[in-house]
């Protein structure tokens, strides 16, 4: 895999592509049993190679994930609602950097601001939930 | 509403829901009149129940909203460019974050770039615009 | 052009605009030959009157943006994969921002994390990539 700066690579299968008009829906099952869904362009689908089976990586910005406690997926828009608990937590004077290791083990980094860190409470152990639109996935292969 | 990282989650009705082959633009009518469009699939839609009057969130990390001055919502691919006056700036290292008090009441906050903040010389009472675009809202709902 | 936070508004002409059914792909031409795909909504293609040699804006966070080295933009979904050497690097407690000196001459900041930046090793002269969503990029006229 090339490097990126994207806090999150995380490697899996893709487990289903579900093709629109111009976007594709394409799951990804990780290592580990953890889900994850993209939205990008049936273009990209194609000269990827993406399909049931095939080796990728959802790449994800960690600015772009937000972190919940309690959350319910039938009560948020975002189609990436993932579990985990927390494991490190790294303050910033703006931002600080938030660890969430996922159910089935992978690790998931967010920044949030210090103010929403510090207005939940986010400490080591707290149960937590990844909160992401498809469409901010990018989708890499070997 | 379950507790969310994301430092703008802003409460208001549904004005209208305009719904495409796949993805739904939802409008937004936030408490106090400032308006947000949020576009989210056909799907979220449904399982959030969102139609007209049906009460529920913008949601939207500091770190997707720009800030300009003077902007003009006929010169930017946007769909949300919302009036406001800076009600705070704190400096970090490298980002600052921006407090945007918008004509109708809400607070909404932006992580940008200390050089921009600097350049663009955000201070308390400055007016402002904030800056995203529909595709990066997410919608919640209690 | 109005003044906004985004840190990097690079100045173009548009080559070609695809519609599609809701939303078009707007290629631009930066000054210096750096091409970037935009994804927005045919609403905004109309309002703003982009078409092939209108001169417009690309804007984009600097927080939306990865860097990769040796990525191979057949491997990876994100529409936008340039090309450029790192110019400067300066270190925040969380993040850090990476300037690339784009092949044809643009300069486009990107926020990473601390973590990444020491982990890739970024640093003066390194050649890079920058990367980012055509759906992340807004696109503004004078």
């Amino acid at each position: 895999m090339m490097k990126i700066s994207a806090r999150n690579t995380l490697a899996g299968t893709v487990s289903k592509v579900t093709k629109g008009a111009v976007n594709s829906e394409v799951d990804l099952t990780l290592n580990g049993g953890d889900k994850v869904a993209a939205i990008i362009t049936n273009e990209s689908v194609a000269h990827l190679g993406l399909k049931e089976g095939v080796r990728a990586y959802a790449i994800l910005k960690a600015s772009w994930v937000i972190l919940g406690k309690g959350t319910d997926a039938k009560k948020i828009s975002a189609r990436n609602v993932l579990p985990g608990t927390v494991s490190e937590v790294h303050e910033g004077a703006v931002n600080n950097e938030v660890v969430l290791k996922l159910k089935g083990g992978n690790e998931l980094t967010a920044i949030i601001t210090r103010e929403s860190s510090h207005s939940m409470g986010f400490k080591e152990g707290d149960e937590a939930f990844a909160v992401f639109k498809a469409s901010s996935v990018i989708v890499g292969v070997d």
